[in-house]
Order: C-alpha cells, then sequence, then structure tokens
C-alpha cells in the first residue's frame, strides 16, 4: 500500500485534541480519518508527529496514512479538503513516502510557537488563538530567564504529572522571544524547537516565564525551578490556546 | 457634557455592520451604545469615523460619545469591556476630546488594509478573516494596475451604485501591497489611505486587483476602467471578511 505523508493546519479549538478519543468527544485525527473513509473503504489509522492537546492549534502538524490506491498527492489533499468541510482542518500538502517513513518516529524536530498578548482589552478577532494577560511585561527578564533552559536537561519540573514519557532528560535547542506591535498592547511570540518534547513542556514554560515577565519571578528563579527536578516546583501552566506546532523536522523533508 | 473618543477593535463577522439597525440586527453601534447604557442612563449616540459594511472588521475605528460625568479615561475603557463581552467588540482606549472634536467630521484620513490569502487549501484559524482564493496571484501585476488608482480621480467605477457620497471625485493618498508568507501559499495586504473612501470603494479595488493578478485583467484594464466611470466596468466586488479599518488620522491624535 502507498504511504503518504500529509501536512496539516488545524484550529484546536473545537477538538478535545489531536488523537481519537474512546468516548467519541471530536478529534483532529478522527476528522481526518473519516474524510480518508469517504475516499476509500476504512478503518483507518493515521500517526501523527505531535500528538497535541485539547485547543492547541498546529500550521505544520505532519501524519502518514497507507491507502490502497495509488493517489495523485495534490488530487488527495483536495479531495481530503473537501471532505474535511466544514471541520476547521486543512490539508496544506502531501508527498508520496517510503514504507519507512514514519511521521512520529522519523521525525528529528518539533517546533512550536506560543503566542502571547499583553493588552487590557480581550482578545476579539483572535480569541482562542493567543493566550492575552492583562499585566506589562519584561522581555529582557524573560529572555534571560528562557535561556537558563535551553540545552540538555532534566525537564521534570516543567512537565506534566501524567507525563508518560521514558525520561523526563531532553534537549531544548531554541527558546527565542519575538515581539510584535499588536493593537492596545504587543504580542510576544515564544518559539521553541527540539527533537522532542515532554508533556505541557512548552505550556509550562511559558506559564513560568509569563511569571518572571511579569516580575513575580526572577529570571534566576527558572534556573532554580530547572534544578529543583520538582513538578510543584514549576509556575503555572498556560492555556493552551496560544500554542501552535508549527513544523516537523524530518532527515529529509518529504514535502519538497 | 465631557466627550469621550473611543479607539475600538472588533471582528465584524456577528455584526451587520457598525451602523445601528431599524430592525434590530446585531451591530457593533448597538453593542456599544448598549454598554454605555449600563454605565449612565441612556439612550446614547455615538458617532464614528468609518461606518463599516456588514462582515467588515476593525482594530483602529474610533468613536465619540457625550457622558454626563467626569470619566477617568482609563476605568471608561475597562468599565465598556466589561460590558461589552462577550460581544467581539473591545475598547483599545478612552480619551477625553474637545467639544468641537468629531470622530467623522473632524477626520482628515482613514487607513484600511485587506488580507487577501491565495492557498489551495481552506482558511481554517483565519476563517471570516481573510479573503482566500485558490488561483495564484501575480503580486508585480497588482502593484502595475493599483498605481493607476492612487491620485485624485473620479472613482465612479469603483463605488457601490447605492453609495451616497455627494461625489465620486476622491483622492486616494496610498495602495500599497504587502507579501507575507502564509502556511500553504501566500498572503497579500493591501494598504489603502484616503481621506475618505467612497461605498464598497475598497472592496470594488480589491476585487478588480485580485483579477488582474489572476491575469485575467491586465494592469492597464484598471486604468480603462477607472477612466470609464461606468460602474459596469468594475471588476467583481470581493466579500467583506478581508477587510479592516485599521486607523483614522487627525489633526491632533487624541490617543496621544
Amino acid at each position: 500500500m502507498p504511504r503518504y505523508a500529509l501536512k496539516i493546519e488545524y484550529d484546536g479549538g473545537p477538538f478535545a485534541g489531536w488523537q481519537r478519543q474512546s468516548q467519541g468527544q471530536p478529534s483532529v485525527q478522527a476528522a481526518i480519518e473519516a474524510a480518508l473513509a469517504r475516499l476509500e473503504p476504512g478503518p483507518h489509522t493515521i500517526a501523527a508527529a505531535g500528538r497535541t492537546d485539547a485547543g492547541v492549534h498546529a500550521t505544520g502538524q505532519v501524519a502518514t496514512c497507507d491507502l490502497a490506491r495509488d493517489w495523485d498527492p495534490f488530487r488527495l489533499s483536495e479531495a481530503l479538503n473537501y471532505h474535511l468541510k466544514p471541520a476547521p482542518v486543512a490539508v496544506l500538502q502531501v508527498a508520496q513516502v517510503s514504507d519507512d517513513f514514519h511521521a512520529r518516529f522519523s521525525a528529528l524536530e518539533r517546533r512550536y510557537t506560543f503566542r502571547l498578548v499583553q493588552r487590557r482589552a480581550p482578545a476579539t478577532h483572535d480569541k482562542g488563538l493567543v493566550w492575552r494577560v492583562q499585566n506589562p511585561l519584561d522581555a529582557a527578564a524573560m529572555r534571560a530567564g528562557a535561556a537558563h533552559l535551553v540545552g540538555h536537561h532534566d525537564f521534570t519540573t516543567f512537565r506534566s504529572s501524567i507525563c508518560q514519557a521514558a525520561s523526563p532528560v531532553k534537549t531544548l535547542d531554541e527558546i527565542t522571544l519575538e515581539e510584535l506591535p499588536y493593537p492596545g498592547g504587543c504580542e510576544y511570540r515564544f518559539h521553541l524547537r527540539a527533537r522532542s518534547f515532554l508533556h505541557n513542556q512548552v505550556r509550562s514554560i511559558v506559564g513560568t516565564l509569563e511569571r518572571v515577565g511579569a516580575g513575580s519571578w526572577q529570571p534566576d528563579d527558572i534556573r532554580l525551578a530547572l534544578e529543583a527536578r520538582n513538578r510543584a516546583a514549576c509556575g503555572p501552566v498556560c492555556p493552551p490556546q496560544g500554542l501552535y506546532l508549527t513544523g516537523v523536522g524530518y532527515p529529509a523533508d518529504p514535502f519538497v
């Protein structure tokens, strides 16, 4: 059976997350599997690079599926988008890949962006698409705090207590902070890059760095929290709606 | 009575437009007037710089209101945002202004941005916030076409047949085209600036320039359409959901 890689964008708002749910709650995986079943009799089971949580978005999720027919990649993307309507899920690109390519296990890198908006007024157009805070933030302090997290560390403090990863030790290759103008305030975009992330790692990091930006934590407190290797040392976990899986890296990009 | 200027952002999606409707359909004006009535007994009538159409957004609309009490501007913005919830309308800033300041008649300039996304897949996060087209677009051709529109012209071709302006002659001070990366495609932002605009002028211009970008019109056809001074010479009027009123200019900015 030919195997295909799909590059997928979605608004996580209406979904219980990427992963198909036993209770039948809507999931991105189930939406795409249902669209595949309109093209070829199922059941279909697709695998994704990042199993995003409820409310988390993607602009560059990658999943693989096996189909019986030999599909032209462009026609497959068009057919899937047709059957996905009106769910806020879009297939941006399709590529045929070899049988040993696996969206999750072949991935060498995941990239996430978190959109944090600081202003007094609630979000309007971006409701559900950003995390809005009202207190002013100090970008330099957040950058100084973030610098302690880059590299190879035991991230026990910054992972969910229900995280199922075998080890809490990960290498965070990048965490950069971009400042953008935003009507009535300022937008901060955190860009994180690693081979893989622990459960809730990005939201634990951003939620804690926001406390640094607000001044209630010092940048060096991030180092102390990391060294504590204790979930209780983490700051508040921020909400999911500002988080986007923006891309996945493979030994060879299947989409070029 | 002290007079206040409000800088307002809204998602135009759920509204029949800025202006209060006799049939009671939801409007941005009515939402803000209702919030004002929670602060001081009404009726309140507010005036806006741009009476945006159904589905059109704003990030920098300006309106004026008269209140009996002497409000601290910051507290007034906080109180209005509290009472506006959950409508996607936010007061970004409030300033006390003199009695001779009028949001509409004192305005020297209006700025609009139109977001046009070119890609095959439907919009997800930006559904209702951009106009998505599937055909490739030629930015250089759109720029060449737009150049014919800058300056002092009779814009009869590019205004709605129900436009109530006394004259179709307007000066378009700027129309620039910004290209931005967009997942699975490209985003084109048209920035337009003029003292005032005719009804449907921006959407008539962008809809026609899109035809130039698609190659079915030549850039010089824009000049011919303008010179025709005939509504029938206009290209298709594009949908409202990509249009944003981003700012209004006054002799002195009331918000600084």
